[in-house]
């Protein structure tokens, strides 16, 4: 039986083209996991206030101790701590909407951040870049752009992450108005910028406006652009990622709070007070973008995962790293803030390892009700790389969690009586009316997953899903077809990149 | 930091020993997914019903159409198709107990068959079987005997499927025996006995009763052993499905009735009509149980799956896949009943294809509130394949999935306020007294995942997680322990075997 014609919309009509779901907002229409007890939520809720109340949050910026002194926060006049009284750090988070939209250049390609939506992004920030035919090498433009056109080739992808590998040859001052430059040249979704201090937070800003014919001003009433600001947990902001996340809430951008939390390391052993910890640092980071801007959009972001303790090597994926996954989402809910996670794992290959690490990471995020998968594809290593071939696999693993989450449908044509009567028992249903409608469209068409039976695949070279994988982004990448860009608009956005190194240039001279 | 002694109770002391958890029942303490709202569960009931009435199930037993006759259902004189009363098949199925437990010839091995516990068996039936030393081979007594040797060793496998890899060397109509001996003599838990006919069932009976000190009658009341009864799908129970479903029934132990439904071939390609086909098809198998013993322990199996329609390939932990197990278990619950499902791929090689359908089917079983899990360990290339290497892979999952669902804990200690007060902002927990105190136990330590950084895994040799399952499998059978069995009890098994192949032979002749 072989297929006649396009698949659900948006499929290739070309046979030898690679299948794949049309682009969609994925919906979780059920209800998200729960592994708290409404009163264990709420204890852990009465820990961080205290925690908040009583022992406090660094921010090592003079701007962000003013902002949060002038919202009535007790500022240590000695230091940098800050201590929130219980009503003001709610009343601050309860100005964040709880859902928002993101456009990008391509409006086709919004994204709704919140409610039942969930997004999936690249990996972001690796130091390397791995494939199974040039191994192992820092990150670069070349890989980094390849990593771009992959994910416009990829319907799955929602988001580019922050950098998905930092190209290390070009200066670190100015590189990232080069990653903008290509993400937007080579993609036409959502990107991340880069908020480490308040320029390169703007600059990103400034570019996504350009691409979408926007002032910086316009674009407050339109957010467009997403950053991550990491709590440098414990109970740490510094400097540069408190400037990055005020810039951002000064134009209304979206930001993501992530507490940056491995149990054993920066927290406590236990899942319960890395949640405490976890939830009174994400509170913190989420009432100073709303201190700065009511209304900023703005996400709670949770990354508790676990050390391994005989070497203090970071896992993920781990039943400690889902279980506070899973718990996370209730305390984002109980804020009724967005809530962000991640598809993380600590495999040095692209192997059964990083393939189960990977599933624990998003069953507990999407089912625990995620909003943003951050680093759905390509995240390998513990996010020491960025590796091509997990950005296949991880694309299938989206695929086929996306398909399952779609509603099952009961009526009278899929319950289909007359159907089954129709076939005697002990027959079989291939050459059933009922299932010659709707053999094309009835079931996932895998990207990566090989069915054949042992001897057909033993005959084709016994390939591994991994060495799949290798051609397949082999081929996306040769098919890759570069979204149009109005030239005017292109020749702007690289006069703005000219400028600000100039810019740079002349401020380090 | 480097473990000093025992971890959670049950560990190793040995410090090159593998390490596990202890044995123990798998709680799943959460509300179990639903991905059926309860209007569509009433209207797959009622469909079902409708095809329990109207269109019928066949029987291809003399003795099951005569027992169901006189249990009121309506069966065909001119054939073996019966017609279900939807009264009578409910009150049937309302006779069975909602959990139960099996008792092997080790009591501690105990499990409970229902509720919210979850028990793990190896794989069952596989021709082949394969590792990545020897490759792919016909099954045979000698790696029959290595795999009930392996589920004896980790604590995580809580009974014996049926039959990990069939001994093909051996006589068809005799190695049943030759399996239950070396099921009994290697491993003292619970085993599921082959129910292909009556008399391969009552030899299992009779092998675990004499295990256990016990008469066949006196087994009646404590049941101990387990089979699985498929209908032959679409609609259809075969005569020796029916025979070996009636001996197991007339003696009160454990069957499992699990139709056969891949959607696409057996079924209809919607997931509605396959629900309502396994659902008529499951209550008509069980109803058969309770005619024939009331309080008979029946659990309620699911198995829809789909094929790749291009192919007709059978797929498993496909989108489908988990749908309809979700799904399933909504209906097992509706009717009170225990739920099987199962941990399955299609995957030719342990890869991370084998770790992610594993985890699609894993995630969606538990979850979706499933009691058996057969097949947890060993199951490769669509069940064609016992596999040593995806037999510690699986074991690793199922002990990740597991150790997540442990409860979390919130009280003071463990939302330790003062252990993170006494850790300044930027600093860390690894000499915090709060770690120091729970290190040990706090995370669960892996049998597999591989978390050393990428250079020291490379100094190794870069071994993939499959490379490390055999050298995982190797070790567990080299240190293998026979658990103790009365050397009297043993001899009478010994000449049970003797005795009745003696019988088959003189039957046969």
């Amino acid at each position: 039986m072989r297929r006649k014609s396009q698949r659900r919309g948006g499929r290739q009509r070309d046979p030898a083209a690679i299948p794949q779901l049309p682009w969609r907002q994925v919906v979780n229409p059920y209800r998200p996991l729960e592994f708290l007890s409404e009163d264990q939520v709420e204890a852990i809720h009465q820990a961080s206030l205290k925690l908040l109340e009583n022992i406090g949050i660094e921010f090592m910026s003079p701007r962000a101790l003013s902002v949060l002194s002038e919202a009535g926060a007790d500022v240590d006049r000695d230091g940098q701590l800050v201590r929130f009284d219980r009503a003001l750090v709610q009343e601050l988070a309860a100005r964040a909407p709880s859902s928002f939209t993101l456009t990008p250049r391509n409006p086709e390609r919004r994204i709704t951040v919140g409610g039942n939506v969930v997004c999936y992004s690249t990996v972001g920030g690796p130091p390397n870049v791995h494939d199974c035919e040039r191994g192992r090498r820092a990150g670069n433009l070349k890989d980094y752009t390849d990593f771009i056109r992959l994910a416009q080739s990829l319907n799955i992808v929602h988001y580019i992450g922050n950098q998905p590998c930092p190209p290390v040859e070009l200066p670190a001052e100015d590189r990232h108005l080069d990653c903008y430059l290509a993400a937007i040249t080579y993609c036409d979704r959502v990107f991340q910028c880069t908020a480490i201090g308040a320029e390169r937070a703007i600059d990103g800003i400034d570019m996504m406006a350009i691409a979408r014919g926007l002032s910086r001003d316009e674009a407050i009433a339109s957010p467009g652009i997403l950053t991550n600001i990491n709590c440098n947990s414990p109970r740490r902001y510094d400097g540069a990622m408190c400037e990055g996340l005020m810039a951002m809430a000064d134009y209304g951008q979206g930001v993501v709070v992530t507490p940056f939390t491995l149990m054993g390391a920066m927290t406590p052993v236990t899942v319960a007070a890395a949640l405490t910890q976890q939830n009174a640092e994400a509170l913190a980071g989420i009432a100073l973008t709303q201190a700065i801007r009511p209304g900023t959009p703005v996400v709670y972001g949770g990354f508790t995962s676990n050390v391994d303790m005989r070497s203090g090597a970071p896992a993920f994926g781990t039943p400690e790293n889902a279980r506070a996954t899973i718990a996370g989402g209730q305390l984002a809910r109980r804020y009724g803030l967005p809530y962000r996670s991640s598809n993380a794992n600590a495999s040095n290959v692209v192997d059964a390892q990083a393939a189960y690490e990977s599933e624990m990471s998003i069953w507990s995020a999407v089912m625990g009700g995620a909003n943003l998968l951050y680093h759905g594809v390509g995240w390998l290593e513990g996010g020491l790389t960025a590796s091509f071939e997990k950005f296949v696999l991880d694309a299938e693993l989206l695929q086929m969690f996306s398909e399952m989450l779609r509603p099952i449908e009961v009526n009278e044509a899929t319950l289909a009586l007359d159907a089954i009567e129709a076939v005697q028992p002990g027959g079989h249903f291939f050459g059933s009316p009922h299932t010659l409608e709707r053999y094309e469209t009835a079931f996932y068409q895998p990207l990566l997953s090989d069915w054949r039976n042992y001897e057909t695949w033993e005959e084709a070279g016994s390939p591994t899903a991994t060495e799949r994988a290798t051609a397949i982004w082999k081929q996306l990448l040769k098919e890759y077809e570069q979204p149009p860009l109005d030239p005017a608009v292109a020749e702007e956005l690289e006069a703005f990149v000219r400028r600000r190194k100039d810019d740079i240039k002349r401020q380090a001279a």
